[in-house]
């Protein structure tokens, strides 16, 4: 059924679509009402093949079936939905159209709508990860690396508090970026790994099946192996809520850090920070009144899409409850779930191609560095006293810096000036960081190679893992 | 640009717009991408034309843009923003195009991007409110008052706890529902009428404007007034976002009165309660495998769509903070209020829809009060006693009570076995509740009938207004 | 009871007691467990006293109960309650105690728990506010009104996206902040004056006064009248809990101000920018490794506070649910809010400290106006252009700072060799901005003042209501 | 500094102190800011340790310095922090005080404060976890697993949609309660195994070490694992936040699974339900004016000690962002982590209590199954009939109960008097249902058994670990 975009009331599906038209098309295959019943059929279908297994229906049901569940299509279940008010009903009833009288009783025989519809999201979601949620975030980890690399020894001040510490490197910062989402992926997959579907009925005990079958347990099992996938310990009518939560709080938790990413780059777009900045195209308006603007709006909307999409976190955290064998509470809610996966791979899509394209103003970062003539050198003064047995060195110091901002001098001259610390200005540490004090740097060019070098061959790995993933429904 | 529905992500876009297509497309016509841009041409025209009374354009201008600007389309709007990088540019330069050459550099001249898009945001909604949203709730109050006439004495045994209480009258109930549900709409009107509208430029401090005319904020004013809007006192950027806050605050908490109601219904609704349920449909199916099931699925979906619509409220907390004279992490996720709106008004159609043909079970409702053999008159009895100045009143009677479900009699054999409280139970109005304990009402259907009142005639005159209101957008 | 703070979990009861001992001690009198206990004693007075100007107790009743509730202590109802398991009913039980055995049976009589605790949470909480919370909500207002009056014409250069726009004064910066703070206090006020009290028993129905009176519901309104309070239209066991969410959400909105300052102040002490700081005391100190930094750290920690407390409103929405006529799962959560509460007091308390000291630097303030060269004239020449009628004025100046930027020019070079725009140089109004270009402000001092005037009188009239504001109760 | 606890503001150090002061008091040994303190000097002391190791101060420093940490108190600390007004340069100053001028210098040398505090807090909180909450969730796992193996063939009517389902077992039940609350402890004890310190100074990168130490990451290394601990590969000032945020996400979504039982027995000891019910203790009083009533408010008060905490949550995603190398907006928020940690306990704690005690009414759980004269049993006649290639068997099934319910009969004699099914109603398995409806429980007592086994051996294993741990501070 055809509609103009432009009347969708969700920016997702209007404005953000045309975005980024290629990347929803994508996940749509997975994420969208159609794919929804596509992969609700696909799970009938894999009864049918297990119960051919089991001699309950006649050879050949699977491959009918099987011929039959790729045909149905949205409109034909809806229609029938209008009837019926229940929508795998509405399903199993299109099915058994598509299929030849002896076969269509045993459609849905035994099983509950519930094990239909939550086996089938476990498919969608899964397909949907390993082939394009997860690669777009290994190319967002590989271009991050890319700049850790590159970048690993560009000396910057460090800032806490939004005041200048002491230098680090753009590499080691980009490190700990990598570092973070890298870990948050990795939450991803495992969580991926664990979703869990079922066919254990109406209420968790086999009930229906165990009419059929001495071994339902087993059944389930075997059904859902067909399907990659495995049963939890225990089901209600539903599938414990806890494992598609685990997987909602990794992307929301990944969601964060390129939060974070964005934040910090905004920040140094500042105009008198101006150390990195978005790249401004050809053509491009900054501000409709202020022709001179250049905004770093590209890693505002990736902050303004985790400030939306967040707090949608805690529905998954209420949706934990449902009474007793289950209330349906949790069915509408459940369905904006696609929503959440769908704005964090386009915030990572944004943000990959912002960071591919990052410009660096070297300068900028040269600027910021000399910017308090060596005053962050306190801290290895500080050190290099006390380290050397001097009391009160932090106080002293500290009296040092605030006679320079007083006296408007650098610390170097107030230095000189303090008797007690003389012996100290001679030591050759001391004098490299006179010298150039932007090699205050610790060890930030070390650190950010050893964890590029950790998360390059993650990296690696992963993306085989996703080039050889096999879904079980053709989209 | 077409595309199919059911390759859309967000439900409110494919399933929940096949639940209520008529609904959806007239909110579509305030809350779409595509009514954003016809809402923010007409708040350009709207300078243009008070640019006209002040003599900065040509005779004749305003009625030049207010006939060019219907005539944009998303499309033309879209296709330029893909070069300049800029919707309000984009818009501007759209526009230009469709006036004179002479007309065309004062299109937008002195406005900011936000001037435009903030005041064409307070129409839209303004508009959703008072043509279809604020429409709709007053269906509602009128289906609850309905229900509140009808059965303003019907008994009912009252629950706290989930355990029987003191009786009360069903009108009651919905006299609550409609009271609480009432003062938030209040809510809605005042906080939509408090919405405003600016014209004060990049910073807010009127800079550009300053340049062209003596006293801009009169200018803002009289624009604005065209519009039938005002400023604020103050603003930013960005209009102050508490104005907008509020609006939502009271649309999230009037959605909390509908989830009350629905759980209260879903509850009444159990197999072991029984006073109330959905009208089960020709045709329809409970459960795609327990043939015999009527579920309260309609209530349940007005509860899921509240647990996943609340949390979104948080967003526009957080939108509150924007650095400085704004950053524009408030952009993308403004957004997507439209959302929410769309979510209250399809909850308040669906309740309404069920409470119109709502199955009320008197027999169910007798059978409870009955239930308990009149165990809850422990309450007036203790009234009677302690009233009559017998201490430790509480305490017998809990005795009594305690003595009548262990030895599995009723609260007036005991009562009469008891030496202390005989006098008591010769009295007139004990009497009465001995011979009908669930005429223990209170003043329940009193009061029930006063609410009746207050808000029959508020829910008329908002209705009237609803009717008179005319909007300056065309859709 | 007493015990070491330092074990205390909260930081409300450690840290941040130790941080603000006296405002805690204070807020304590309202928002404690022993002042619940004291407000709860004072209301069941309140029912007595009423009952004797009904003739229903003994004359002198009033005066007794008076006498008696001031003397009970918190360890008396608690050492009660473990025997009851039932707070209200263990404060009766001690009440009933204080007095003569002739009245004691008419304490609590006809009343529910909640009638009792909701009308007592009502008087805490409008004398927290009358007596502490809104007079330091004043006396921060002022704080920002002076600022606003002293730097009403100061210049600033204006931020969107973190980017220099055009300029703005600080005292009309700090009047958006009064503005927004002063719109959020009328809200508060309103609200607290909104909440109400009940007395009507176990369900809302009145039942148990129907038994002792003719006209229950008066007699309610006679016994809240008699603490300054009104009921609602309806209730069930609980008071309608909207009128209470409404105030948290003022006061949540309220707190977004505040972080709003706080991420204002914040971003302007940073470095690079040096336009605003924190007083750093004699003795403090910044870091306890760099002894040359001074943080922001009263301005972190009132954005700290904001995002703690925020998230908790969330508790209010689900709190509108329960289930019939109670449900208890609001009970725990609903003592929660007091944390809230004091929070905001103590952010309003901590912010106010630092604006009445906050270190302006006008050097840096110049320094920043003067960083782009009058980059930010863009907008006025533009402004000009157009309004002179020349077409893609916009565009052309945006080739202007472009050009400045590549040849490292400034504006008014590129301008002048422009051919196109030379007449517009030759004005006045674009000679003055050449100038001085600080003094592209817009009406900015204007409105600071006219704000300023609306505030500063309504802030006089709330002192002086809050002045004149009594409590019923002594504490 | 001693204080009456009725003056503390919240719940948690009043009310809910009282409730269960051995709990609080064990936990404030880990979480109050005594504790807070005395891990942070536990802290320094341990990077003494390690420099003693390394040469860089005199031998015995590391055993002076453990001497003397323990004679620290907050009294002192907080003292100095009102001169220098920080936390960690007081608590440094004070410990110098208690050690040789010698060692002084070197107290804290080369970390930054929050190396500190992040390392001391994750001591405390693993503490807390292996010494109190962890053994106390086992108890509570152990409480339900004796459930499921007393109840696990008990017939119990499964429910959903609140509406009667098909049958289960009461062991089933809490089986899912054992592998869901199992589940989220084992997430639980792997993120607090995964929590992480640091000791990279004020940007990440080592600088204050580097000066001193060739291998500061090795140091690093050393100096956690002195503590039990590990660096992450990153930090920037502060350790990546994600570790933390795990936990409070698992320790959550724990909760959410005690709100869930707490729910289903709220709703299982409804008046019209009364299967399992709150054990009444002897002097108990229900309700102030109803003396009839038995609520379930523990199972209520767990399920809104939950309402109030789970949003909570949200503070910990906000958290994840700290500008640059750190701002400090994480510091207050992140004090208040501890609050969640407490309520959960008492959470489990109260649960825990409850369910020793449970009272199952098998006559109720006995009458309920009956209620509905075996109407469940349309699902199996429905899979016999299907099962048997019955076409429309669905639809066939659902007249007959139509008509049951319409004609008042059973299931049993409409489906006698239904030509098409009489076949199906000679099998055996009808026969032994529509003897017994009730053994209609699947495999529950089965599946039941199995994960009695799984989660005993678990339980046992961790009991064990917990047993075995021993912390690094003596408290």
């Amino acid at each position: 059924m055809e509609k103009d975009i432009f009347t969708n009331i969700s920016p997702l599906d209007a404005r953000y679509y045309k975005s980024n038209p290629k990347l929803l098309d994508a996940l749509a295959c997975y994420l969208s009402e159609s794919a929804v019943i596509r992969y609700e059929a696909r799970v009938e279908a894999a009864i049918i093949t297990v119960m051919e297994k089991y001699g309950l229906v006649k050879k050949g049901a699977g491959k009918e079936i099987h011929d039959a569940y790729m045909h149905i299509t949205p409109e034909e279940v809806y229609a029938e939905e209008e009837r019926t008010r229940h929508n795998i009903r509405a399903l199993v009833n299109v099915l058994q159209r598509h299929v030849s009288n002896e076969l269509a009783p045993f459609i849905h025989l035994g099983a509950t709508s519930e094990d239909i519809t939550a086996t089938a999201q476990v498919l969608r979601i899964r397909d949907a990860f390993f082939k394009i949620i997860i690669p777009k975030c290994i190319d967002f980890m590989d271009t991050v690396l890319d700049i850790v690399k590159r970048e690993a020894s560009t000396p910057q001040i460090g800032r806490t508090h939004g005041q200048h510490a002491v230098p680090i490197t753009v590499g080691y910062i980009f490190a700990g970026y990598a570092d973070r989402f890298g870990g948050r992926l990795k939450k991803i997959i495992e969580s991926v790994h664990e979703l869990r579907g079922k066919l254990s009925g109406a209420v968790g005990a086999y009930n229906a099946f165990s009419i059929l079958l001495d071994d339902p347990r087993q059944f389930e099992e075997d059904m859902l192996s067909e399907l990659g996938l495995r049963p939890a310990n225990f089901s209600s009518q539903i599938v414990e809520p806890e494992f598609l939560l685990d997987l909602i709080h990794s992307v929301v938790s990944a969601f964060g850090v390129l939060a974070q990413i964005a934040d910090d780059m905004r920040n140094l777009q500042r105009t008198e920070i101006g150390e990195m900045a978005e790249k401004f195209e050809k053509g491009q308006v900054g501000s409709s009144t202020m022709p001179h603007k250049r905004n770093p709006w590209n890693f505002e909307h990736v902050k303004s899409m985790w400030k939306e999409f967040t707090p949608r976190i805690l529905t998954r955290y209420y949706d934990q409850i449902s009474e007793h064998q289950r209330d349906l509470t949790n069915s509408a809610s459940g369905r904006f779930v696609v929503e959440i996966l769908t704005a964090f791979t386009l915030a990572v899509d944004r943000l990959l191609g912002q960071l591919q394209k990052l410009v660096i103003d070297y300068e900028g970062l040269k600027k910021n560095l000399k910017a308090t003539d060596g005053m962050f050198l306190a801290e290895p003064l500080y050190i290099l006293l006390a380290g050397g047995g001097v009391k009160k060195a932090h106080e002293l110091v500290k009296e040092i810096t605030l006679k320079a901002q007083r006296e408007n001098k650098t610390i170097f001259d107030v230095a000189r000036e303090t008797e007690a610390i003389r012996e100290v200005l001679n030591k050759e540490s001391w004098n490299k960081l006179e010298k150039d004090p932007s090699v205050y740097t610790g060890i930030s060019a070390k650190r950010a190679k050893i964890i590029l070098t950790i998360w390059s061959s993650w990296s690696t790995k992963i993306r085989k893992e996703c080039h050889g993933y096999k879904g079980v429904v053709d989209v």
